[in-house]
């Protein structure tokens, strides 16, 4: 376990990066001016862009970089059978206890959790077990507890005008099940054969008891996923498992957290298949696209493990899966993303509540695939960047982005207000704004102009001064070293696009 | 009015349109295998690519490239405070008539226009009347209708696991309320002065009781909006309307409507202006700059018209609102957005019901300021870009789109399957897709291919043939003239990237 974090008391802690991210528009509580509400967020203006920029690095390089992936974009109220055959309606539950007392309610493993208590087996009886046995109380009010119930996660409206009986209808938990659902479309219209992929980003809902950690626990969240499907036969058939078999992760496996371990051991991706640690070829492929694209981003490969679901924790559609957790200091590894082997549990299911076959021809067999996801969610995503980028210095606060991943690439600041040097910073600035993202500033002391810029992750802080008039030229200032050098403004486009490219 | 389409016998119709979507994957409805959900739709391969390209034009053109301009995300379910103070809860509504007999339900007002009669008044009394005066019966089965009721076309949804009494929040029915309620953030967090807009791309969600029309009258949709803050004594003062003053735009006034004219005038921005045909500078200029955008994405002036709202259509908020509506050849004109004048109605409602100061400083006074609202229906946008893009010829059906915006740029074939062309064909096709967005075929003849990627608007076809192997050139077919030329293949990165640049 990397406890670097608990170490270093220059750590982020969880409020300073909350209190950063909503005073300089990351993210608004939603609906603040009326008390906000528990588990939502507005993106801010840095936010969106911040988004954007991970949203569209993610995209190209898991769909429009490849020939075998598809995307889509689907809708968000869906259909309510596609949800009974994907079992939430059954299965997509929390257990909930209340206080006898005071009517608080709690998520029952959270709260015995938050009370030191450790919860291996999540079932309904361990639950009621633990609580019993520990003799749990209202945190609050020290009230009696219920015994755990059911809560569907699942946020439903009615359609239509129709009063009685309504016709009810869900509002997605995951966007994984619009890819099943669209499987037989990309088929037929895009002559996908296997081994093929479809890809999705979107928002995704789930009437959390305990929403919770900022980014990290929300009602109301974006997933950017993808189902891979293979031939259940081949998926030890991967072409390009060479080019990742070097690469070194570290594992966590269910065997050794059943034997009581929490620490990962580093190992490359082609002894942990060759060992049986990853299922198969293709389950192993998608992991390290999955860091590459993390590392690539930004986030450190000592910061992220891949942790295998113990048998308790697997869902009911899990072949096996691993969890990509990021090392949050202020709270321990946490996931940020899952692979899934769903097996053809999916594709089976909708076939069977649909009546319409979802085989596929691939080769002389017809089969349902298996299918491998890879399921980011963004928040979190997001939470894991900002906590990675988040760096204290003596003397100031900066945010470490990469600079492709960065909201704005530069500032553009006029030493002074006068002398015609405002004049042409405003130039270089509109010059610049039409090609890349960046903002104008000439308010306060160059000093203070710095300190914003860094806060926010600005990389190049680009000042005019009164050699600018002389001879052309601009200070450029790097964000990290704090290093200065000029360069000319008939460069400045070529230099930031040059820098700032992923 | 034009009506070109009416005549043109090659217009596309609505049908064909949306048999050309589906069957090609730009859209398929949604939860399709389980009888699909009237009023969804599902963006396929080719949507999203096209969504996209649209989404990030219209963020450079009214965010990127702008000073004034602050984009924002927000949630989708929403404080209902937020609709209440909008008036949402109380006003947004339509009148529903039921048969007595089979139980069908219908919208009042669409129910008599589809039957031929005209609605200028849509009030309760006024459609009650009508359904009686003309004796309308229910179009299925000849049975009585109930008088009309109201119907909110906001969906409801219950928070957190309360069960008595539930917390009803809503889906936004619009994404313009997220931006009045950050408004104090934005001002707070960005140092915000007037004028200056906020904008932000989402879905949205309306009850609709009878969707329909493909794209056009969805349940679920991304709306792209800005409300644009101004001095509401300065609303006369905008910079740039010199800039924009010379524009000749097809205006339709509410006057010459209510004396029954259904005709557009052309006419400069300018003189609508001195002529007190659009209530101020600042909102000619966002009707200005909107028709810009829509031109520059590829619509014909001559389809669109500005057309401002009627007395009775005006809604509860609104000083003024004009429409920019587009000639459907299987319509008529329709609206495919709204540019309205939101006088302070929203920010003042907010404050009344939040207790929250919504004034801001401009110069020496403190005001609420007036805001003018640009709102797209990006399907909409979409329905109009496709039907001006539908081009049928005697031997094909092409799709004309601004490479720009197209979703693939270009398409690499090999001229045969054998002799080291194939094996060219991909070593260009993967060159290629890491930095433009492109796809390989070898399926079937020359012919077939070129003629799937016209109707799917594929601007450019590559094609590798023996002479490539020789000197390194290939073939370039144009899309619109089916001219070809050879291009080296280390040009074709630059040719592409030039051609196809907004």
């Amino acid at each position: 376990m990397n406890a670097e974090g608990d170490r270093n008391p220059r750590a982020v802690s969880l409020d300073e990066l909350t209190e950063l991210c909503v005073r300089r528009g990351f993210f608004y509580p939603t609906g603040k001016i009326y008390g906000g509400l528990s588990g939502f967020y507005d993106y801010g203006p840095l936010g969106v862009d911040l988004m954007r920029n991970i949203l569209n690095d993610w995209w190209w390089f898991f769909v429009e970089k490849r020939e075998d992936i598809y995307g889509i974009y689907g809708s968000i109220i869906t259909h309510p059978r596609t949800w009974e055959a994907s079992g939430h309606v059954e299965s997509f539950i929390d257990y909930i206890v209340t206080c006898k007392r005071c009517g608080a309610e709690y998520r029952a493993d959270h709260l015995l959790e938050d009370l030191g208590i450790k919860v291996v087996d999540y079932s309904i009886e361990s639950l009621k077990k633990l609580i019993h046995e520990n003799n749990i109380r209202c945190p609050l009010c020290g009230g009696e507890l219920t015994d755990p119930r059911t809560f569907n996660l699942m946020f439903a409206t009615a359609l239509g005008p129709k009063k009685d009986p309504p016709f009810t209808v869900y509002l997605r938990p995951e966007t994984a099940q619009l890819i099943f659902v669209n499987f037989k479309n990309i088929v037929f219209t895009m002559g996908a054969t296997l081994p093929f992929g479809i890809a999705q980003y979107g928002k995704a809902f789930r009437n959390e008891i305990s929403p919770r950690n900022f980014l990290f626990r929300l009602r109301e969240f974006i997933q950017m996923e993808i189902e891979y499907f293979v031939n259940p036969r081949k998926l030890d058939e991967c072409p390009y498992f060479d080019s990742i078999r070097h690469l070194k992760i570290n594992l966590l496996t269910a065997e050794d957290q059943e034997k009581g371990t929490d620490s990962a051991k580093k190992i490359t991706i082609g002894d942990a298949v060759q060992n049986g640690l990853i299922g198969s070829k293709w389950h192993a492929y998608w992991i390290a696209e999955s860091l590459k694209w993390l590392w690539r981003i930004g986030l450190s490969p000592d910061n992220l493990r891949v942790r295998e679901h113990v048998k308790t924790e697997l869902a009911h559609y899990a072949v096996q899966t691993f969890d990509i957790e990021y090392y949050f200091p202020f709270m321990g590894w946490k996931e940020i993303e899952g692979i899934s082997n769903r097996g053809d549990y999916d594709l089976r299911r909708h076939q069977e509540f649909s009546g319409e076959s979802l085989h596929i021809v691939d080769g002389d067999e017809k089969v349902i695939p298996y299918v491998i996801e890879p399921s980011f969610g963004l928040e979190r995503v997001i939470l894991a960047l900002l906590t990675e980028a988040y760096v204290k210095e003596e003397k100031r606060v900066y945010l470490k982005i990469k600079p492709s991943i960065a909201p704005f690439k530069a500032a553009i600041f006029p030493l002074v207000k006068r002398d015609n040097i405002d004049v042409l910073a405003r130039e270089i600035y509109e010059e610049l704004r039409e090609h890349i993202r960046v903002y104008y500033d000439e308010d306060g002391s160059i000093g203070k102009r710095y300190a914003k810029a860094d806060e926010v992750g600005v990389p190049y802080c680009i000042t005019v001064d009164g050699q600018s008039l002389e001879d052309g030229t601009v200070t450029v200032r790097y964000r990290d070293t704090r290093q200065q050098e000029r360069v000319h403004r008939e460069k400045l486009l070529e230099f930031l696009s040059l820098k700032t490219r992923p």
